[in-house]
């Protein structure tokens, strides 16, 4: 009876309740996993996020980090070694919040940014009440009074227009309600095109809406997850500009986050705390702490009486396609034949694409696909007057991404292409500055400084 | 009879003198062309390369940039302004070389690095004999008796692994007729592909193999080509290792150049003189004039004795392919029904593609295609045993592509392809360093800092 109640007090129910008893497998216990496909885990049961699908199991692998495994009836569950961590004190919920603080809203998409640490055990399981926030850093409990909404819970790889759209609205939700900031956890891999479509479907946005998330599981020593989200929180509660920005560590150590604005921004690095730069612009602030530091005076200023319009459709019939030597007209061909409404191509330099596949794009115009052109060199800008291919392309009708990010087009062309299909009406959107994506002119600073 | 033997001596020949003469054009003439297809263009007429195709003219736009148009008998030609320019003094070929300066042969490719500028008049044509690049540069008769071959004269987006072939095959010829170092003209756009090709097709190298572009048209005050030369000369005639690299400005200032390892360097920006920059490395040395400072003790040394081995051969049938949310399945699955050998995924964060195209990556798998993990991060590592998603993947077969740049990873595969398709030698060597392309340990300062 004690340990079926401890597995139930770790989240875990029904079925799943059933078979770790069988095993003789308590939470914090060491065990072997084989599921039905063939894949064998060992590792330590964690507890278990309450609005996690019921059938998965949490298992602390031994490099540190977490993972669910879908458990069914065929999967072998074997005990290796009892209790290996003790467990954790349950979070205390009695914190008194001041009632003239801030109200921020906190949306879970997934990503291990939400996760809940108990510092004496070094055990994790996601965070998904406020109290358990508020326990998780009680820095929080001095900026804003917290609200909180899992939306859903997924790997940010395997977000979609159609998530996009859920999230834009669901914001729009809280906002309406009267919040004075939302904060969004979200996986790393694609918040920065999560940050871009949020920044076209939310128009005259009141309020600053935040992306965070964490670089390092938040059960890690170097977890960067507590200074992001206080900064987060504190850019939802207090921060002059109400634009969609991404609040991520500025750089490795625990010093300072940056604002990025959530069309300039890109996940640079595999797994650096810093891994989010502003490309091609200056973040629009720094955040100490609790304390942000504007860097530009170039924002839309927080106005909690300006009527949010949403914007939330995308055009999943687009794709963005990166050109390399020796390609052949295969990719671009399969697009057209397939319907596709929009292509964005990562070309090179300042936006060529090989011969090869011109009589492609040619086509691809022609049948009224919109051709939209970016640089793989991430940097800068698009500029097709300078040399021949550049100019033969432009005549072919291809738009110039200007200095927008490859991942930007691509969102921004899924979202106008929503609205209208008009190559004319497309052009004209594509080139006109929405949402800070189009700098009127390039700014070398931008770049960053090489160190030899 | 004046006119006719100003403009032969200007490079133009046959039908173009006839054509020229008709409309009464002389070089440096401002004059309008409207070509067969369409284009009109404006400009001044400049020197014609003398190894270029026998039916271009040079026009020198109004931005500054001097373009090749092709003309047929059906291309109109109008005089509008005679005499814009006043004629360049010919280069004078007067110049002592000592001796004893080692020997370095420059080979061109294309690219607006190879061009001349008359200092007097501003007038630009592409300088292709030993004088002319003497004449340009004065500084490269004390530090190099140099050779010449122009290899062909490509815009460098159209570069394919057939070209990288005839690059190696010459490369090759030119050291073995006993040359201290070789520096190959290259455009940028391309130049980072090129120098991985070249990393992996020139085996124990003895001397240098050096790419440089310029950024900027050799006629525009800001030209970054002759620094660039000067520091490509040095790094071929004396530098103490024998690797390919690319060397080009430091910075953005005409400060020093950098020589950056061939399989990890690219182009970051479109426009900026210090566009390439090393990728999770260390660039290989520090060039100020024509003096080389290391800033790493591990590379191959130079030794002329060491046998060249040359393998030159690329597979053609790999793609790039890029993810990005929403992403369908079409892009793989035309690869595989089009009877492609490899593909290069350039996947999120640590090595993660989107649930959508899992089934397509398995079939290609299942078909014997070689597939390698990269990441749009560029900075940092693949490591797909951190979650679920890398896991599935690394089961299914992919290949982690390690610290390489997805491009580097693209050029490799195309020659691990050429060698052998057998899946399993394949994967030992991707995995296995060839020409430094994979680190052993990922160096985070190699990651540049943010300014803010």
């Amino acid at each position: 009876m004690g340990e079926c109640l401890s597995l139930e007090s770790y989240g875990y129910r029904g079925e799943l309740v059933a078979l770790l008893k069988k095993a003789n497998v308590s939470v914090y216990d060491r065990i072997e996993v084989k599921t039905s496909d063939g894949f064998v885990f060992q590792g330590i049961l964690m507890p278990k996020p309450e609005l996690s699908a019921p059938y998965i199991i949490v298992l602390k692998l031994d490099n540190g980090y977490n993972i669910g495994v879908a458990i069914d009836s065929s999967t072998e569950i074997h005990l290796i070694e009892k209790g290996k961590l003790s467990q954790p004190t349950p979070p205390k919920a009695s914190l008194k919040i001041r009632e003239d603080l801030p109200i921020v809203s906190i949306l879970g998409t997934g990503g291990t940014i939400a996760s809940r640490v108990d510092y004496k055990t070094g055990a994790v399981y996601p965070a998904f009440t406020v109290e358990d926030l508020y326990s998780l850093v009680p820095e929080l409990s001095e900026i804003s009074r917290l609200r909180m909404e899992l939306l859903f819970n997924i790997f940010s790889e395997d977000m979609t227009p159609a998530y996009w759209k859920v999230i834009a609205e669901k914001v729009a939700k809280h906002i309406e309600e009267g919040v004075d900031g939302v904060v969004i956890a979200h996986g790393t891999d694609t918040m920065g095109y999560t940050a871009a479509a949020l920044s076209f479907a939310l128009r005259n946005l009141p309020v600053p809406v935040v992306l965070v998330g964490a670089q390092r599981s938040s059960d890690r020593p170097s977890s960067d997850a507590a200074l992001n989200l206080i900064g987060a929180v504190s850019v939802a509660a207090k921060a002059p500009f109400a634009e969609v920005v991404v609040v991520m560590h500025g750089e490795t150590s625990d010093s300072f986050c940056l604002a990025h604005r959530g069309t300039k921004v890109r996940k640079c690095h595999t797994s650096r705390r810093d891994a989010f730069r502003s490309i091609n612009a200056k973040p629009l602030a720094k955040i100490i702490g609790d304390t942000i530091k504007m860097l530009t005076n170039d924002y839309l200023p927080r106005d909690k009486k300006r009527e949010l319009k949403v914007m939330s459709d995308f055009d999943e019939k687009v794709a963005l396609v990166k050109t390399f030597p020796g390609m052949t007209p295969d990719l671009i061909d399969t697009l057209i034949d397939k319907g596709y409404h929009g292509i964005v191509i990562e070309g090179t330099g300042l936006g060529h694409a090989p011969r090869s596949i011109l009589s492609s794009i040619k086509r691809a115009i022609d049948e009224g696909i919109a051709v939209v052109m970016t640089s793989q060199c991430i940097w800068g800008r698009i500029n097709m007057n300078v040399y021949r291919r550049g100019v033969e392309l432009l005549k072919m009708g291809v738009i110039p991404g200007e200095d927008m990010l490859p991942e930007t087009a691509l969102v921004k062309l899924m979202w106008v292409l929503a609205q209208t299909r008009d190559l004319k009406e497309v052009r004209r959107l594509m080139l006109t500055n929405i949402a800070g994506e189009l700098n009127p002119r390039t700014i070398h600073s931008h770049y960053p400084p090489v160190e030899v």
